[in-house]
Parts: structure tokens; C-alpha cells; sequence
């Protein structure tokens, strides 16, 4: 951490801060020039409040160097996280796709769509039982019904269940659930981070719309932080100026990811565009942007759905799509098992 | 609702998206043109799904011309309305300013605190018990034991109190309060919204970082659709591309809400920038933009403030901004009750 | 174009708007609800002045249904548009990688520079003469001896060379440039793109760092009336929230750009990002999108490049790049030529 | 400026960055860390390339600390500059409004506003002669005759002329022009700065709709560089993700400015909105943040106005601002001379 301290400070002053900090537990680089004081402070700045530091009256402004988070941190751990959900691994040089519809709707429709994404190579089967509306009017979802309906499509096609929960209370229906979403809109739920924190289940953790990519991963270290360290992210569009598509898909996030952390990073094509044309062209360019993985909503009957049909795929849209990845995977090394 | 059909549409799959639509108790206006035929929907449209009506294949676009939202909507309310937190009046020709600390620290801090804003001319009191921290290193809030320093504070001034609730499982811990904040980071946390329109204590709803003004007047419809009618909207930034100030205060968002809405509307001046001398000129701002109040943080000694010091002003200052807020008033016909 | 009119709106002035629309030359379908009033125009709707209609007291809300935009609509010329650059083709099944430094520096980098990219497999060539920069104290380019450079090194290769056109008074001195390039802050530089209209030479338009896609769009359309159909479109990047990369590469606007225009698009992943890094993934994710051809900056010593260095890969990461993007153009069914 | 050296860096590259820095006529001062070594750069870094500096393969990353522009730097002139034009003065506590039409129409029209405007208060005339226009078929202006409308509308009125100056080779038509506009698309038009930076006419600098106020001030240090040091800032909205306003009026952005620059900085609330009741709160929104002064839209009749007719407002409802912002003014100690 770099604090740069405004021309003219009391030199007592700035003596206080020093000592202040070396009483955290750090070293204090001071670096005085003819207009300019610059202290750099080593040692593990993590839980240095940078907003306290700026609201001191010598000081200019301070600016982070290293990442505030050390459990996702690839700098400690430069390996590549692999996860296991159900026996099917995320990270490395794997690669899963998780396909279903947006809501549970019925046990015909969820197990006729999951065997559906079977037969087309889906390895995992989401479906959505809680759903997060914008408005008070719309479905909310079949709910706890939903969780049992998901769990006899589990039955009856083996796939290992991905679905959302949004409440704390709700938790123990989901004890059974083979990997958690947490959906953009409760990324920044800390409770809810927490609390998923003390399961061991994996958790699909997706990017909140105008977060950046350090306060994704600072979310990721809440869960990690109470002892969960199966997560996996999800890039699901950013929110931006552009009205053609609804989100922007910011693939650049997959290098970036990489290089920052060693969790495996996944992207839901479906939500970002709200078209369902894009799901094949972003699915190959998120194949070659690095991604470990895909999510992306099937449904027996588009015009059926009950929410966010327009970004939902046939099963022949959806097979069209899987042999595409497939032919693309040698390319990038990577492999479905 | 207006549906743009596709160019060589089919006829007969147009006739039964008309009677689809007549069946949800909808008239159908259907108009032919030459190369474009339009179908406008007249009657409730708030619970009609846009996104099925888009994901069908005949269909080119559909816009809504009619708010999705009823309760909170002006059209339908015209007057203001007028909230009452324990006899002070937010809305109408009423403004109010709530000062207090970001964080409750110590039963000396936030007394000392209530003490200053009070003599100054604030009418509520705020304060951070549970504290929602992009780090999970970070101070969290006292959290219950926050709560009773704050009901102190309010014993021995007399002022109402303002503090934010996060999660659903502390919620009776609230009953007392006399205005729940939900933050910005819960703004669409539905099911939270939902638990606190059970309630009739006034809701102070904060703004989404990356919400629009339609997604917050939905969040304010989820709680009055349960019927807690007690709403007060507050402005404190969006998230935009310029890195000078911490978010970008949105005061264009004052006058449309006002014409969206009749529910009342103050700004924070002090989260939006993150800059405690960006709080005096963006409150007169606000002012002059037409709101109903100011929330703002205020710490008896900025320096040793365990979060968002950079924002925080000091007693003196915030009662220059008070005194200069109070001339302002008469010009856009408000009053301090 | 649909047209809202007000509740309550004095009929005679509904009439008068209906009347002056079909003085010019429109069809107006007038669909009176219960509540809402609303008229549909039929025509071409693309001279209309949107703006003007909604300041009128009558009028709730104008909503456009028509695209503005008739030379660039896909529409109007379904098939897609070969733009042929000294022989290499952009557009249909075709695959062009671009390819040189930012800036040219002197006559031995910039055929060196050549020469390298050429043997990796690059048809066209470019290289920055006059530059843009935001601080008029970084370098400007080598202005009008750069182009000298920059023809010499075709000659000595024989690749067309691709450069950047700022100021309608340079235009003389691009006569003999193979295409002119209309950077990102000068997308909306109207008399500049009325100028290269008139020209016949290939156009490469870059998208502005904060144009939505129908900006972009239109702003061929200026280049399109005036007579030169010959443009291709570059996404490089748009201006959002997230710090971790210069710009956020909008992939999706692949896709989208193709259903809504017939011009050939292609990539520039190394602007985008600024990260060296970052080139080979977004390339592939480029194809994966199914762009129709990459720009890449390539410099033969990146700790020398006078700008832009830290986006600069070296020719043996460039021979990478291409290497991979040759290999997955087969599943996207283009072909370099 | 502060480079962070990656870890585990070969100490002869960091010596040969030294050296080469030094060569640059900086100190550097050297910060060796257990775990990272900060070398901190003193003296004046506005030269140096920071894009250079972050892609030598030894460099984490790269901040800057002091500002990258000299001229409209405070630090170096504390002293607010006073701009005068025609003998109207900008900047300190003098406040200007400055109104007109989007375009000139007419001789009627112009002379006609102008002398409503001048009724009012207003002490200079604004109206477009040469218009950007998104669409190469809308009004684009009555160019040089505007001009000369404009000239006899300031002889009937004595009020000084504020027009756009879109294109460097028309630059011999504004000799005579009071103030030049420089629209918010051409700021970053280099050419256009530059060119303009050799006259001595005040300039009115709009901000670029996804400009940073740092961009912003380096636009204005482009003219400066080149000797004209007449500059007004205007600030008039920027693009965001919320689409009820057509730009989100950012006036954090004048507090900030006034800490960063001496230049005066007036705001343009008409453009940003596009909704003409917002004129009224977002006018006084603006004195209330410390504007220098208000850019306005005022047509004779707005149903009539070529473009932009949506954000212009009537002469009476302009009476109205220009009383109540008088009214305000005292209270930021603010003069209208």
C-alpha cells in the first residue's frame, strides 16, 4: 500500500501515521522528495482500512498494490483449483456444461428437458425453484416444490442439480442440492456469503452486475473465508450503455480471473444477451476466451416458458451448440470427462 | 404494451398471440401496415411477461408504454405522499436531514454524536449497527449491541432512529426502530423487501449501485405490495466509468422520481463521492434539485472513524452545511418541521 | 414509429399531429384505448425527428420501431457486403488479420515489423502516422513521413497498408493508402466521415468508446450516403465500470452487428484490454463470435514501443496467435484468402 | 509517479529502469521490501509514458500521483482564472447565463429569442450554425448563413455570440465569434484543440459524454499548450446505464473541477436531461454544486424547433429559471455583472 502525503505536512503528523501503521504489524518505506512523500507500507495490508487512511487531512490519497484477498489470491496458491461437484470436475483442463431451464415449471417439463441435455452431453442440470424477480407480479418460482421436482429429474437421469437460493431460511432445503448458485443480485449479500461458507457444498458464484472483478473475488473470499474453498464464478454480463443486448458479456473477465485467482470461472450466455440467437456465437467465444465451463438455459418450449423466455434454446438449438464446443475444446485443451 | 410482429409473420400464429393476450383479459388494438404490423395491448399490463412475448418467434420487439408498477406510481396517486417517522414529516413541503455516524462505535461516541447533529438542526438520527463490507476482513458494525447504544442515543436526545437491516433473521431485533434503511446492496434483495412490507415502520430505500429508477420504484412496489406504504426513496450514487469520486450522484433522478411517484425522495451526499468536501456543495445541489431531505454522516472525530472516514464530516462542518441548507429552503418552498 | 399521446390530450391537437405526420408523406394508424391513445406511422419513418415529437405537450412518449438507418440495414441488402482491400477480402466467409506496431518509429522497424507478421501469416498491414493522444505531451506520430515509411514497407512486402485519417486537411496525403482507418474519438466526427464518403477507398470505422451499436451504425450511414459502400466496422472496446482492463471488448456486438447490418466487423483485442496477455484469448474469442477478421498491434522490441506499449505482443507471440486462430477458423467456416 | 516491481525481478533489469528514468532527469527513489520493491519517481513526470513503463515485463503495475497537465493545473496557479468575454466575465464569484435556440432558424427566430433571453437576464446569445448530428438526415444547420443571423442578431441585441465550431477548415467564419463551442464530440478532436489553442477567443470546452474529468482538463491543456488560455469548461452529462434521462448530469464533477483546476466551469442542463421540466431543478441543482454560470436552450416555440425540441423551453418558463437562480445566487455569493 502506497500512501501519498499532501505538500506541506506537519512532519508530527506524519510521524503519528507511521508509527500508526508500523502498530498494525507493518513496515514503513518512507520516501521523501522535494515536493512529494510517499510512505509504502510491506507486509499483509489486507485488512489495512484504506478509506480510514483517506480521510486523514496529510494525506493526498493512498492506492492499494496488493490484492485485498488472499484465499482466492493465485499469488499463494498457483495452482488451479479443481472442483467436484457430484464427480464431475471444474478447473484445470476440464470443462462442464451446466444446461436447464430458467424455472422449474413441472415434473414433465424438468425431466424432459434434463434428459434432453443428457443425451446432448450436459453433464449437470440447472433449474431455477426460488427466482429473483424484478417485479412483485411476476412467478416467483414453484419453490420448495421446484427443489423436489429437481431431485426426481436427478433420480431418474443421474445429473448432479445446480440451483439458486436467495434466502438464509430457506438453507436447509437446500442441504441436499449437489452445487449452490448465488445469483448476481446477492453477490454482495455478506449473510448469505457467510452462511453458504459453512457448507462444503460447491458454490456457483455469479458476478453481480456493476461489480468489479476484485469485489467478485472479495465476495468469493467471504465464502472462503469460513472454510468453503469449492467455488466456482460465473461471468453473466455487466451492466453498461448499451441497450442492444440486456447485460454486456464481458469475456475479457476470463483472462483476468486467470491470472488473479486460481478458482475456475464459468460463463451463462443465456442471461447476458437476452437473446437467444447470441447463446452459440458467445458460447464458442467464451471457449476461446478460456472458460472452464458453460451454463446455459434449455427449455422444451420456448414460447412456453414461463420467465426469461427469449434467451432460452431449444434442445436441437442446444445440441447444435454442444457439438460446436465439443469441436472446439482440443483447440484451447480442454476436455469434458 | 406495444408488439412489433415480424415482417411475412405468419397470420394465423398472430391471431393466437391475440387471443392469448385477450385471455389474460387484455383488448388487442391490431394494426396493419404495409411492411409493419403493430399490436397495442390496452388494459393492466403490469402482470403481462415481456420476456415470453419476445421470445416468440413472430415477434420482432415490445415496448411498454405503461409503468409496471401501481402501487408507487404517481398516475394513479397524484398528491405526495407524507411519511411519518416518529412526528417528523418527510414529503410534501417537508424536508429532513438525518445526520449521525456510519458505524456505531461506543455509547460515548454516538451520544456525543446525536448531541452535535441535534443542536445543529437534525431531526433524525442515524447509525451503522450491522455493516455491510465489500471485505470480509473488515469491522463489521457492533451489530445487536449497536442497536441498543443507538436506542440510548435516541433516550437521551429524543431523536428518531435510522439504521440499516441486511438480513431477514435479525429482523426482530428492528421492531423498535423507528426507520429501517435497506441498503443499496439489497435493494433487489426481494425476499428482505417482501419481510419489511409486512411491517408499518418507514422504510428508507436506498438506490442500487447499478439500478435504474424503474427497478427501484419495483423494489419500493415489493414492500408496498405487502402493504407497508411507508416509503422513503433515497438517491446515493450510481456506478459510472469516472474514478474521481467514489460513484456518481445521480440529481436528475430527484425531479423524474418525483413525477414517476408521490413517495418522497432524499439524497446522501456523503457515500456518493466518498469526499468529505464534495458534501456541502452536492447537499445545496440537492436542495435545488428538489428534494425532500438529506441523509448525512457526520463523526465526532473523522480521523479514528472505523469505516468510510474519507466521507465523514466533522460536527463544525456539518453545522455550516446546516445553516446554509436552512437559507436555501425558503427559495424551493420548503420548510424543517 | 409509435407515438404515445397523453391521457386527457385535447383531441384537436392529436389531429393536428396526425395531420402535419401525414403531410410528411406517412400513414398513421390512430388506436384510441380506454386510457391510452396511441399512433403507429407507417413509411419511412428515418427522416422523422424523433425529438421534436416528444416536445410536444400531447406527447407521453415516441418510441422508434423502424431502424434509422437504410444504406448499413440488413434489411434493405440482406446478403452481406465483400469489402476488397487490394485483393484481400473482408466480409462473407472471409478471415483478414491485420497486423503491425502502433506507431511507425523509423524505416527498419516498421519493415522489420512487416516482414514478421507477414511471414506469420498477416495480409494487411498497419502502423499509426498521425496518432491521438490524450496528453499533447505524449507523441504524435511521425505525421506525413510515417506514410512515407509506411509505402515503403509495402513495397518491400507487397501487404496493402492500413492508417489513421484525424483531420479532413491530412486527406490529400491518404490518397495511395489501401484503407483509412476513422478512430474511436473520431467515430462521430461528421464532416471528417463525409469526406472519406466520397472517397472510394475501403474505410475501417472503429467503434467510439462510448457509442452504442446504432450510433455506430449511423455513423456509417453518413460515410454510406455519401456514396462509399466500402466499410468495415472494428469493435475495440467500450467505457464501463471495471478497472481491470482499459475498455470492455463488447463481443456479443458481433453477433448483433451481423443480424442488423451486411458490412464486414472485425476485432481489435489489443486496445481493448491493454494487457498484452489478453490477446490470444480475446482473439479466439473474437472467431469464436464470428468476427470477420482481427487487428493486431505487433512491435519488434514492446519495451521500445514509443505508445501503447503495454498492449504491443512480439512477433513470436503473434506467430501464436495465428497459429491458433488458423486452426479454429474451420469451425466457424471461414477461410484466410 | 510509483512503479511496483514484480517479485522475484532480475535486480539488473530494475537497474537498467533506473537508469533509464534518471535519464529522463527524474530521482527515483528505491523501495526494497521483503516481498516488493517500489521504485517512486520525483519530479516532473508529465512526459514520462506510462504505457511504455507498464509493459516492460519487470513492472507490475504502474500509478500516477502527480497530475499529467501543468497549465490548468491549480496546484500551479491557485488563483481562479477570470475569462472575459466581451466584456462578461466568467469564473470568481461572477456568475453568466447563456441562452439561445439549439439551431438558428431564422432571422425572426433568432433576433426574436435573443431579445426574450436578454429580457430575462441572460447576458449572452447561444445558437447552433453548424450542427453534429447523429443522423446524416436530420437538420445538420443553416451553417455560414447561421452565422451571419447570429452576428445581426448580437448587433440588434448587444449580446455577445456563443456558436459551435465543429470543423478546423470553417475556422476562418468564427474570427468574429464572441465565444467558440467546442461540442462534447469533438473533444477529443486533437486537430480541432490545437487549432484553436492559437486564437485568443474564449473557448467553451463541453465534456466528452464518456470523458473523465482527467480527460476532460487534458483537452483543456491541449488548447493552452498551444497558448490560449480562455477556456470555460461545460459540463452537460455523461452516458450511463440509466435510460430516463438521455445523459446522467454528473455535477459531483464541479466541485472536483474547482479543486483540480483554476479554469471556470458552467453547466448545460438542457442537453444532459433532454426533458425540458428538468431545466428548472437542475439549473438551481447546479448554482446550488458552484457553477459559474448556466448554459441554456430557449426557443420561441419549442413544437417548431428543428432539433432538439424535447429539452428547450419557452421565453416565459425561462423568465422563471433566471428569477429563481437569481434569487439563489446570493447564497453561494455569486453576482451576475
Amino acid at each position: 500500500m502506497i500512501i501519498i502525503i499532501r505538500n506541506n505536512s506537519d512532519r508530527t503528523q506524519v510521524d503519528n501515521l507511521i508509527n500508526w501503521v508500523k502498530g498494525l504489524g507493518l513496515d514503513v518505506h518512507d520516501s521523501v522528495g522535494a515536493k512529494t512523500t510517499i510512505l509504502g507500507l510491506v507486509g499483509d495490508t489486507s485488512k489495512v482500512d484504506i478509506d480510514l487512511i483517506k480521510s486523514l487531512d496529510i494525506v493526498e490519497s493512498v492506492k492499494r498494490i496488493q490484492e485485498p484477498y488472499k484465499n482466492a489470491n493465485r499469488k499463494f496458491h498457483p495452482e488451479d483449483t479443481i472442483v467436484n461437484v457430484a464427480g464431475h470436475l471444474f478447473g484445470g483442463d476440464n470443462f462442464q456444461v451446466i444446461a436447464g431451464p430458467c424455472s422449474v415449471e413441472s415434473e414433465a417439463q424438468i425431466i424432459e428437458v434434463a434428459k434432453a441435455v443428457k443425451a446432448s452431453g450436459a453433464n449437470l442440470l440447472r433449474g431455477g425453484a426460488f427466482k429473483p424477480r424484478t417485479s412483485p407480479y411476476a412467478f416467483q418460482g414453484m419453490k420448495a416444490e421446484g427443489l423436489v421436482l429437481l431431485k426426481k429429474a436427478r433420480e431418474e437421469t443421474g445429473m448432479p442439480i445446480c440451483t439458486e437460493l436467495m434466502n438464509i431460511m430457506d438453507i436447509d432445503l437446500f442441504q441436499d442440492v449437489d452445487m449452490i448458485q448465488i445469483g448476481a443480485r446477492n453477490m454482495q449479500n455478506f449473510d448469505l456469503l457467510k452462511e453458504v461458507g459453512k457448507l462444503r457444498v460447491p458454490i456457483l458464484l455469479k458476478r453481480g452486475l456493476a461489480n468489479t472483478i476484485q469485489e467478485w473475488l472479495m465476495s468469493a473470499e467471504y465464502i472462503m473465508s469460513e472454510g468453503n474453498q469449492n467455488i466456482i464464478l460465473c461471468e453473466r454480463g455487466i451492466r453498461t450503455f448499451e441497450p442492444a443486448t440486456r447485460n454486456t458479456l464481458d469475456l475479457s473477465a476470463i483472462p483476468i480471473v486467470k491470472q488473479l485467482t486460481h478458482l475456475p470461472i464459468i460463463v451463462d450466455p443465456s442471461h447476458a444477451s437476452g437473446i437467444s440467437e447470441l447463446v452459440l456465437p458467445m458460447s464458442l467465444a467464451s471457449v476461446g476466451a478460456g472458460a472452464d465451463g458453460l451454463m446455459i438455459e434449455v427449455h422444451n418450449d420456448p414460447t412456453k416458458a414461463l420467465c426469461d423466455g427469449a434467451q432460452s434454446l431449444r434442445p436441437n438449438m442446444f445440441e447444435d451448440v454442444m457439438r460446436k464446443v465439443e469441436r472446439m475444446l482440443p483447440l484451447v485443451n480442454k476436455v469434458i470427462r
